[in-house]
């Protein structure tokens, strides 16, 4: 049994960030992670070379402070993503080149639904009281729409719902029809709207960090020491007058307070002792993720580029559904990030290594020419069998949840604390919200050892 | 470790029956049950002088000819439910007092809605494959549509919308916006339609056996003898080449199959090797269940009987939302059962025992009298914070999932069968569903069986 202060379970970007800032307050921690690596949702390799490829969570943009101040306490530079060049759209197998956000060879009628849906959703997020958007004057409505039915009612083109379907849907890797409207709003509205999600420059593509997250997640680790453990599953927590105690296969640690900083679609998988109050029980019940496959193909160099393209393309449904360019700071080797979600994801998980390979470079072949049918290398990582992530990029809450169960997602449990992005009021779904959410909980703990110190 | 011809996760009515039939077919056995009892989502509670409460699934009804093929085989009676008198409903503190099937006394328009709406429903679930209703012309549409969302759509008056929430979404025991209208079309649809559901005489509620459901699942478990064992959560299932191994905390099970019949909210708690094909393991992670705490509340005699009333109460959102009459066949002691659902039962979980003891015999007191104020005996299960059955009453689908997912719910996962309750096209949600979705995996496992012996 080890004895400390404080417990962490998970060493993504929630986890540790909690880890650091209550180690840096002079506590002793225990962090327990599940799998034989850290970094979470984000995963970045490091060839010997230097070269890097962010096989997770990869982009930050304005707005996200938390990962900025992180990169400025470790000494990361962010770098611009490429941009220049026109992007792509397949619709009904016809590819569409465009310059700007939106593709302007879709109809006029299109593009002006396209439009006035987006605005729609702007508007709605922002009405949105973004600690507690369950309490929005039309919550009860939006919590029992699906975005998928929202979208049947509200877009009459079918090409713009289409690509209103990739990008509201999109995120959540899943089909529309299993979404809440709410939680649309609530994800989207923490970043300030849909506009900064589906927009590169500025929006929530703007920049990466060099050297990729890994640069930032692994000096955190380092700073950790000893205090961090790989491979370590917990699958008990029991917490009585005095503290609580977290148990993996291998290692029991005590300690005053432990934060919980795993995937939502994970947080069930753990007995807890006593119970959770039955609200916060059934919300880990209730936020499934979804499925996404992500794929770095590495050329030479970006040929695309000089072909006066940015490298983005959205073919809707297909086994590419989004591509954009993942070079790192020096432009060499060319990596071409594949992004495939939702339903096309599990499909192209069904097939073989061999034939998942081929399909995907075809597609990249017919929209990039033939130099991209021979790549130099090819990096899958299928997010949606990750037994340590529960599916695919973040978790999201189907109709009726987050007008039942929402107010349990931040407060704590007992000695229970929770973080992960999805906790987050502010940039819930990334990297920066995981940082908040880490720094809330940390702050919690803190706070409550402060109440206990005193009375 | 123990070594058999096959191996089932789960002794309520699906493990059981599935455990029996591959008995009686002349193979081994070993049935590994998580509880220190059996029954599942049942739990007979016998007294020395032979009355019997039952404190989960109870009644029966045409149609649930399998549950009767189970009684007939242990010789067990039926006895029809006590429904002479008049019912009650309470809206908006007004109690109304009624003879048949509706609440006569609402206003003619929102009986007329009411029954317009019923009518709609029962057409919808006729027109369902009933094997596949995810396969449903308009499948797609109803699938994205939360039960919520089409009430406020289709039902104009507010004490129709009411009711209708109570009877459409109460099985599911949550919000009615949390679930999507395909599954209520699926549940309904495989009894025939929701006519069956809200009937008492010639429906659900029309009988229950002699003795209580023990009566039926006790000689079932004489029969398995020391095939069964009490107390062993499984947490892990991995199959190969040659057959299954099944793990709970102190056994290990080899056996050439498994049948999984635990509630879908806990199917996602196994940890599956290798892992299960994605669109199983998204299903397993997709069907939480709701809060319901049952209620029998002992007294000497009847007495409402004797007032002309049935016993049978419904007060929307009430701490005691359903009453019913829930004597034995000799009508000795008075057993009246409060069913809580939903919003309201979580509420209910959340005040101290006495506390909710009174607000439940003071609900009774203002629906039958004083007589009502001095039960002799008070059970109390609260079936939502009960870990091996991970909520109340059965599990549901939220939007989205049928349609994605449905057609994954009965087809076995290589060497591990699927049986439950909420795997049955028939009867989907009963404990006659689960009893059918036992025989019908004992039948996938023994023609696995004789197709392995003739290769």
């Amino acid at each position: 049994m080890t004895e400390v202060d404080y417990c962490v379970v998970g060493a993504g970007f929630a986890g540790l960030t909690a880890a650091l800032r209550l180690k840096q307050a002079g506590h002793s921690v225990s962090v327990l992670e599940a799998r034989d690596r850290i970094g979470g949702r984000t995963f970045t390799v490091t060839r010997d070379d230097g070269v890097w490829i962010d096989r997770g969570g990869a982009w930050i943009g304005p707005g996200q402070d938390r990962v900025y101040a992180l990169m400025n306490e470790f000494g990361v530079a962010e770098y611009k993503q490429h941009n220049d060049g026109d992007a792509m759209m397949i619709v009904d197998g016809k590819k569409h080149r465009y310059g700007g956000k939106l593709p302007w060879t879709m109809s006029p009628w299109a593009v002006a639904n396209l439009g006035i849906v987006l605005l729609t959703v702007e508007k709605m997020c922002k009405s949105l009281p973004r600690e507690a958007p369950w309490e929005a004057k039309r919550a009860a409505e939006w919590d029992r729409t699906s975005l998928g039915d929202w979208l049947e009612t509200n877009v009459m083109s079918k090409p713009a719902r289409e690509m209103l379907d990739m990008a509201l849907a999109g995120p959540y890797t899943c089909a529309a029809a299993e979404v809440s409207l709410l939680w649309v709003l609530l994800q989207m509205g923490s970043a300030g709207g849909p506009n900064f999600v589906i927009s590169g420059k500025g929006g929530a593509q703007d920049a990466r960090p060099v050297g990729g997250m890994g640069a930032i997640y692994r000096p955190m680790a380092a700073q950790l020491g000893d205090a961090l453990q790989l491979s370590q599953p917990v699958h008990q927590i029991s917490q009585d007058a005095d503290g609580v105690t977290v148990r993996s296969d291998y290692l029991a640690v005590r300690a005053q307070r432990v934060v919980v900083a795993i995937p939502m679609a994970l947080a069930d998988s753990i007995r807890y002792e006593p119970a959770l109050p039955v609200d916060r029980a059934f919300l880990n019940q209730r936020m499934p993720s979804g499925a996404v496959v992500k794929i770095s193909v590495v050329y030479d160099e970006p040929f695309w580029r000089a072909d006066g393209l940015s490298g983005q393309s959205a073919a809707p449904g297909s086994p590419a559904t989004l591509t954009i360019d993942a070079c790192t700071d020096t432009a060499i080797p060319g990596i071409m990030c594949v992004i495939t979600e939702g339903p096309a994801a599990r499909k192209l998980a069904q097939v073989d290594d061999a034939e998942r390979r081929a399909l995907v470079i075809s597609e990249l072949v017919d929209r990039f020419g033939n130099k991209a049918s021979a790549p130099v290398e090819f990096h899958e990582q299928n997010w949606t069998h990750d037994r340590y992530s529960g599916g695919g990029m973040i978790s999201h809450t189907p109709t009726g949840v987050l007008t039942e169960f929402g107010y349990t997602l931040r407060p704590p449990s007992g000695r229970i604390h929770w973080a992960g992005t999805e906790s987050s009021a502010t940039m819930c779904g990334w990297v920066d919200g995981a940082i908040r959410s880490g720094e809330r909980a940390a702050a919690e703990v803190m706070a409550a050892h402060t109440a206990a110190a005193v009375t």
